[in-house]
């Protein structure tokens, strides 16, 4: 399997604390070392940082991790390899265009003979589930709204839908980013925290750091992240219960959803914010 | 304006030498410091670094001269904005999946009061004309050729045809490179050379850096280099007509053809191979 990382803020903020700790996994302290990824959005733009190579000992990681690209959405994956080869058109996070604004998406997990019916509009390059799924969510999208963008509620409660049919297939734990909002599904494992004034410090789990985020940011900043395994250990991250869509923006979670057929429990540990 | 820089090999090759005296006119021997980019392509895989910072002092620009990411297809860009401001989403080459392949666009040139008919099925997420024409490129070639990838040679001889349209409405030097095969349009100004055996010293105009291309390669390997600018000064670099276009393959010049309307001679200092 993999894991993921997603941040989502305010205000446009670096990552660095955190890669630290999520490149470790890739092949250090944990067995994910089958190539990496981060997609940063700045504005409407975006960049995608790709290596077939293991996080932990990846030149492009140690740039990342040391280099602060100010984002207020970032979306980063760790692959240990499940369906396609290790390649870099097999590394994510994918980046397709629609509706002239980019998306980027990641996946954490295996949807088991997954051949949907594309029509062309979007086509996976490489060979894995993640891939086809992300063509498949971008096509039924396309197919329902047209050629207009929608808003991130409309597009929330569409890719809903999507994640209620696909989820029920297999594993299907991703992160879906806009320039300006997060969609964060968890199938069986994902956690997020959000760091909010008054700031305190942090101490990542997989390696001996620490940082004070009070020294760092003003009293308005607010930094949702959101990550397969909590990357500190003396903050109060959120188990995201199986089966629930998240949509985070502005650095908070502003709208969230089952997505187990017949469910309609309200998450637990959840508070609304809009 | 911008500078344009390729490189298309048999063999997977790196593009750091070339890169090096390339970055250096992102600021420093040469005014395009509103931005830079490369794309790589590695199987079907492609990853592209961008940034709107001066190449010449871009982390990541160093970065790219160190690391040796070998590859067939190579397209960078360094940007002197004319439409659209420097930002990400304006910052070259631009990327987009057609076919369930990716490609690859950058332009030198100026495209005055370009607005393109889009269909949506390719939308430019900045503004600048470049990436309008880009979108145009794909659109016209999948009308022509449906959800089919064509192969190289129709390819190319579809993309003359816009060229010819859109290099009669202003300054048009385009590379367009897919996984297999790289096109440059030769509007106002580009060159190229072909390496291959017996290999010599080559020294780079921006810098004062040698290498030996004898000690570094086999009796195999061909590397076509294409550069608005010759990189260095010791090469039989060939300067490509205004109004011609070239399809680059396995390292070599392997089909060209005008784009001026009504002139059919053939490009001086061209050898056929195939």
């Amino acid at each position: 399997m993999c894991q993921l990382l997603g941040m989502n803020c305010n205000i446009p903020t670096d990552i660095c604390f955190s890669f630290t700790g999520f490149q470790a996994r890739g092949g250090a302290t944990d067995v994910h070392a089958d190539g990496w990824g981060i997609a940063f959005f700045e504005g409407q733009g975006a960049r995608v940082f790709l290596d077939p190579q293991p996080s932990c000992s990846s030149p492009i990681a140690a740039l990342v991790r040391q280099y602060p690209i100010r984002s207020k959405n970032v979306v980063a994956h760790i692959r240990k390899a499940t369906q396609g080869v290790v390649a870099l058109e097999n590394t994510h996070p994918f980046m397709r265009e629609q509706w002239g604004r980019y998306w980027i998406f990641a996946h954490n997990g295996n949807l088991e003979n997954f051949s949907p019916a594309l029509d062309g509009s979007c086509l996976p390059v490489g060979n894995t589930d993640s891939e086809r799924a992300f063509c498949w969510i971008l096509q039924t999208l396309r197919k329902r709204f047209g050629n207009t963008a929608p808003a991130a509620e409309a597009l929330f409660d569409a890719v809903r839908e999507i994640a209620l049919e696909l989820g029920a297939r297999g594993e299907f734990n991703f992160l879906l980013a806009g320039s300006d909002c997060l969609i964060a599904h968890a199938s069986t494992q994902l956690s997020y925290v959000v760091r909010q004034a008054p700031f305190t410090q942090a101490h990542l789990k997989d390696e001996d750091v620490t940082v004070d985020f009070s020294e760092l940011t003003t009293e308005k900043d607010r930094v949702a992240v959101i990550a397969t395994v909590p990357l500190t250990d003396n903050e109060a991250w959120q188990p995201m219960p199986p089966g629930t869509l998240w949509l985070f923006s502005e650095g908070s979670p502003t709208r969230q959803a089952t997505t187990v057929a017949g469910v309609k429990r309200k998450p637990a540990g959840v508070q609304e914010r809009s």
